[in-house]
């Protein structure tokens, strides 16, 4: 199955989910401006709206959204690091990535992310995610995992709280989210996909920066 | 089981899936600014974060999220109007549960309706959501749901559609998705919770109402 997917976004989630389970995925990356793929192919022609991350499924299906995905990738896994669903606590499973989805990426990294966000927006939605975080930190304090082992939201939780150095915030506040970041940190899967994309950032960095040199110089 | 809601809110969308499964809730009020409950007692002591919908289950457990929500009472369901989710394209359902949840309710509504969000805004965030109301009235032009009949997804769109009107959102350059919600106004659930948490509203409102007139009085 193809992934198509940018760097260091939560698609990230996808990537380590790959990796705890075997499911082998050939990962595609959208250029985020361009949005190009490395075939030349205009993203947006096979994927109307630009979602990303997206996994072309056998039949030709386009699933989009970290959510559908993930629950696709548990429910192909058999035996892996990964819990299938059929083991997991669903209604917690289910409430933790509706939280994760809604009150922390979307109300948080979403706007703060958005250079185009009206002045105001990120600080207000700070205010949202204290009580949130707050929650978070209380419910890690005594467990390891966000369930009883290693699931997908805890790799869709590990896509949230990377994102959280480029929107500057301190996660010291919380310390048991903080310890339960290192502790995921530790792990083969999630290490080795950080790594990875981070590597793909730079480059795509260094692309970006080439091109605009290029276009600076028609004007020297 | 208790549902924690407040009327004309996404958690219609639970009170349309509780009368389409006909699974029996007991519904529980709470006053969005107070947070008190029908027993005078204080929401947040029972949910730390103010969440709602929240559903009250068996074990005592408090699930929190529409999304959630509607899964467990869509897996509970044994015969009713509601499709079961085992006979369901699980990969479709969780798409769109996914794409409204996030990319239509959190991206629009949460923002229009919040009063206290940056200037600027509404209208930012509604340029986001022109392309995913594309995207819809596309899907929605030849058929009836959202999936192959009535499901969860469409219990969930009502309630998003629903938050269209005070949020001014203008849905008549999406035909489909009118007539759509027209059909859906025909069934006897939606009618019928709609109306129900309409006199509710007027309900609240007139209490709110009342309560600030006597403020006042105090100053007279």
């Amino acid at each position: 199955m193809d992934l198509f997917f940018s760097p260091m976004a939560s698609c990230l989630a996808s990537r380590i989910t790959s990796y705890e389970s075997g499911i082998h995925l050939d990962f595609i990356e959208v250029e985020p401006v361009t949005k190009q793929t490395p075939g030349g192919r205009n993203y947006l022609e096979i994927s109307p709206l630009g979602l990303l991350p997206a996994l072309r499924l056998h039949d030709g299906f386009l699933l989009t959204g970290d959510y559908p995905i993930l629950q696709h990738l548990a429910a192909s896994s058999t035996t892996s690091n990964l819990v299938p669903l059929r083991d997991l606590d669903l209604d917690r499973l289910h409430q933790w990535l509706f939280m994760l989805g809604t009150e922390l990426r979307h109300m948080v990294s979403v706007p703060l992310l958005d250079k185009k966000a009206a002045d105001g927006t990120a600080t207000h939605m700070l205010d949202f995610v204290v009580a949130t975080l707050d929650f978070l930190n209380d419910q890690l304090t005594e467990r390891q995992f966000l369930l009883n082992r290693f699931s997908i939201s805890d790799a869709y939780l590990c896509s949230v709280l990377n994102s959280t150095s480029p929107t500057g915030i301190d996660l010291s506040p919380w310390p048991a989210i903080e310890a339960y970041y290192d502790r995921l940190l530790k792990r083969p899967s999630v290490s080795g996909a950080i790594a990875e994309e981070l590597a793909l950032r730079d480059a795509e960095l260094a692309r970006h920066r080439s091109s605009c040199e290029l276009s600076l110089g028609g004007f020297a």
